[in-house]
């Protein structure tokens, strides 16, 4: 492989998804081949699952954590490890450390449950980078309002110790691999957070010189 | 626990779901309470993964095997292990060996993985009695065409040599747990092969009294 993997990783309303727009557009222009995906979904029967755990009326705990490795496997064989062998890089919107907070760390199966369920799905692959974007409960809430998302769907609705305790698992998990986490507050404005995902990206850059 | 769990289990046409509205109606006639159910489905969240699965556009061969494993979780959860709490009896029109056979055996994870997805999701649930159902491959198909059903879906339709693989992953099975399965030849009448079933459930009757 030649591509880079790079993933965005943190709770509702912390701005990943235009910290990923920002990133890609600047690897391209950089002229560097990149694609934006995000999880759950990303291929045609990975979407198809985010709209049963997101809009459907809920599954037993494991089953939930078992429908989010289907779908990343799905992602992973179909999209990202196909584009990764191109060469291409994937720079994407949740993944891995997400099952691992939400439905490992906050839920039923535990860490090595989720895995092992990786290791099953998709053979355990792993971000060459994971950004872990954070901010105080009460403004990613602020957030989301002035959006006018609210609280969006069945597992960002889930109440604030719930999301206590994901925000908690993404901390353990960044300080148990610091060498793939990079943690950045995203207090700022998206130009100056973006300025942060530059500095932790740059070194995957140089790689390539 | 006190209830008893039956799966039925066989390829495509042998007349499982004939037997297990045959076998609940006997069991409900000795006064014994008990259900039917099928897998994948069964539950409302495990019926919406039957469907992703059977008439969508299909998946990667792994994500595949974990969305079968995800609906049994949801299954076993929140309606097999309930039922069988309460001592009713239950019985599956396919479950865990369908997915050895067809994921496991004639795919792409492999019997350990199937079975550590079984460990994970479903705490490793097996059945009191797997009745395996057996008829040569054209005797099914005739049997499928007649009832003007044909090939009925996205793994029905995967053609011959896929399903000969499935039946002999299944033979293995049957071969291995000697004392969980009981073979049964479905070449007769509905009411001859009910017999058979019959003989293979009274061992399990006969602990109750």
């Amino acid at each position: 492989m030649t591509g880079r993997f790079i993933t965005l990783e943190g709770g509702e309303g912390v701005g990943k998804s235009t910290q990923s727009r920002l990133l890609v557009d600047a690897l391209n222009a950089r002229g560097i081949d990149c694609i934006a995906t995000r999880e759950p979904g990303g291929t045609p029967g990975a979407e198809a699952i985010r709209s049963l755990l997101l809009d459907g009326d809920g599954f037993a705990p494991r089953a939930e954590a078992l429908l989010f490795a289907a779908a990343r496997s799905d992602h992973v064989e179909r999209l990202i490890r196909p584009a990764l062998e191109r060469g291409s890089w994937v720079v994407c919107d949740r993944f891995l450390d997400s099952s691992r907070a939400y439905q490992g760390g906050a839920g039923a199966i535990g860490d090595d449950g989720i895995m092992q369920l990786h290791a099953l799905g998709s053979n355990g692959l792993l971000p060459d980078r994971t950004l872990l974007f954070t901010l105080p409960p009460a403004e990613a809430k602020a957030r989301l309002d002035a959006r006018d998302r609210g609280v969006s769907d069945a597992i960002g609705s889930r109440g604030d110790a719930y999301h206590d305790d994901v925000a908690r698992s993404f901390a353990r998990l960044a300080e148990r691999e610091p060498e793939r986490f990079v943690t950045i507050a995203a207090g700022g404005s998206p130009q100056e957070v973006h300025t942060e995902v530059l500095r932790a990206i740059e070194p995957l850059i140089e790689t390539l010189a």
